[in-house]
Parts: C-alpha cells; sequence; structure tokens
C-alpha cells in the first residue's frame, strides 16, 4: 500500500471524513509544504504521549491531576457530573460554572453491556464520601437522551445517601428557538418548570 | 498553548474543517487508542518525506519516476495534461486511459501572475519535442473554466507545431442529469458537438 493511500486510509477513520473528503486532504498537504505536514504529525504525537485522564475526575490532561482539578480559585463544594470528557469544555465556555467536575465516561446503557462497573461511578462516590462533606451539591448533567435520564435517576440514589443535595440542569425552551418548532415533551417539561418572572 | 489546543489548531487549518470539527477529531483520538493517533502521524510524516513530484510528469510520486512514467504497459503515443496532480486519479479511477500525464501545477491566470513560466509548460514542450515522434496525441484535460479554457488554447498554439495532434475532453450533458437543470452553456456545446446514434 503506497504512503498516499495510507494516509488516505487513517483520515478516513475519522467520524464525519470519508474517503473523498480523506483523498482531498491528502492532496491538499501535498501540494503545501511538507513542514505543515510535519507540524500536524508532531501536534499528533504529542496528543498521543502526553494527554492522560486525569487521576481525580478522568478529565483529558497533560498532567496527572488536571488544570481544573489543581485550580486553587475553583469551588471544591460543587460538584458537575458529565458523561464525556469533551462535555467539561461545553460548561466551561459558558463561564458560568466555577465547581469542580467528574466525568462518567459514557452513560448506563444495559442493551450495550454498559453497567455502573463500565463507568467511573465508583470513583465518583468514593470522591464524594473522601470529601468528609466538603462537596455539598453534586450536578448531574447527563445528556437528556433517555440513556442520559436513567444514568441521572441511577446516580441520585446512589448519591443522595453519603449527604450531598443531588441536582440537574434545567429541562426547558432553548434560548433562541420558536415554540412552534420545539417538540412536545420539551415544552412540557419547560411548563412543569417555570419559574416566577 | 497546550497540546489539545495545538493539533486543533492544526486540524483547523485543513480545507473544509472548522474549529467545531477540528475539536471533534481531536476528542475522537483523545478517547481512542494513542496507537491510532501514532499511526496517523507516522502516516503524515512519511507523506511528507516520501512525495515528491515524478521528474518526468509532475505527479506525485514516491520515486523519482512515478508508477504511472515507469509502467511498460502504458501507452507513450499518447500524453494527457491535466491542471492538479489530483486530477490523474480522477481520470486514472475511468480505468478507460492507458496512456501517460503531465501535471502543469495549475492553470494560466494573469490576474494572479501566473503565467506559462510558473506552470510547468517549457517541461511539456521539451518531453513532446524529446519523444522524436512516439507522442502522436496530446490531450488537454485542463478544467472547463473560463481560465482553463484559455490555458488549453494557448497550450494547442504551442503543441501544434511540434506534430502531434492535439485534442480536448468533450463538453457535453453530465450522464444522469437532467436536461432541464443543464445550464446554457453546456447544452450548447452539446448541441454543437452532437454524435450519430
Amino acid at each position: 500500500m503506497s504512503v498516499i493511500d495510507r494516509l488516505t486510509d487513517e483520515f478516513a477513520r475519522l467520524p464525519g471524513i470519508g474517503s473523498k473528503t480523506a483523498l482531498r486532504l491528502v492532496h491538499h498537504l501535498m501540494k503545501g509544504s511538507t513542514e505543515d505536514t510535519r507540524r500536524l504529525s508532531r501536534a499528533l504525537v504529542d496528543v498521543a504521549e502526553k494527554i492522560r485522564p486525569c487521576a481525580v475526575c478522568g478529565n483529558f490532561s497533560e498532567h496527572e491531576r488536571c488544570e481544573i482539578c489543581t485550580n486553587p480559585r475553583r469551588d471544591g463544594t460543587t460538584l458537575c457530573v458529565v458523561e464525556e470528557a469533551y462535555e467539561v469544555g461545553a460548561i466551561e465556555r459558558t463561564g458560568q460554572y466555577r465547581g469542580l467536575f467528574h466525568v462518567l465516561g459514557g452513560r448506563l446503557s444495559p442493551l450495550d453491556g454498559v453497567g455502573p462497573d463500565e463507568l467511573n461511578v465508583a470513583g465518583l462516590l468514593r470522591r464524594i464520601a473522601g470529601s468528609e462533606g466538603e462537596i455539598q451539591e453534586v450536578i448531574v448533567a447527563t445528556n437528556a437522551s433517555v440513556e442520559g435520564e436513567a444514568t441521572s435517576v441511577y446516580l441520585e440514589q446512589e448519591i443522595r445517601p453519603l449527604g450531598p443535595r443531588v441536582t440537574r440542569l434545567a429541562r426547558g425552551i432553548p434560548v433562541g428557538s420558536d415554540l412552534e418548532y420545539v417538540d412536545g415533551t420539551t415544552i412540557a417539561q419547560a411548563l412543569a418548570g417555570r419559574r416566577e418572572m
């Protein structure tokens, strides 16, 4: 297999990149300077070598403990539980959250053989129990899918006996959307969760 | 800058990949095995180190002369001239062409400062003259754009005095399309080029 075909195949393994796009990328790189291609290659090796899960929260990290866990200005009384590490960024970008995170590494999905043991649940419960009351609130920010909801219900049952409040993200109308195009279940939840103006 | 941000930036430089897609690719790689990431990195280095233009035709090649130029079963009497090396693949995939290629490396575009000296035109003319009559037909397969057409007219004037027939790809209705949606210029050219059934 030629080096061109091999690189095309590697690109085509990436999500959202088909064989035509992969070929276009390869041609773009071959037309450009070899230094650009080498830089991309080095950036990949760096990520492969340096990124690992944070020993505390499971977020991607260049160090044993991630930047959020080691930041003394973060609020250690609140823990936000997300399914995947890339969801940490979605919450961080709001600039509205100053607490810590915990990454489950997925959601409960019995049909796919994913139970609590396949997720970072034991670590979460140990972390809460080990904080000896410092963690006062756990925000369960699993996705608003059926499996995400099931996971949040399970976590709530496990966490509440340990002491902290257990909350979840509000369900409601997404900002900027027309009521006409919002599905009925969302409107029903927005009605149930209505607030004083 | 973190290694994650650097890889995201490198991906986002590629054509058709915005910053969100780049981030998704990085997360995909971080979630997967580091071996996958290393393999992509190695494939990139291989391309950067091994791919160069074929000394004869200008196509991408792992060797001094490309696989097409060194293949004794190719028909050396016919030369197909394309603008870019990646267009060689488009013609090869038809399986209908057994001749050789010549890559110009672009098209004439005076407004962008691209004249014959910026393209591989002198090499083409030397190659035809040096073949001492072996090259009997030159198919000018530049794109059907204004600049591609201008390039083909220029090449025709330069090549014809050297002896070979100069042809170009037929213009006409693309296979599978409805007449209703084909532009008028294409239909006009298809009419002018109509053939006995």
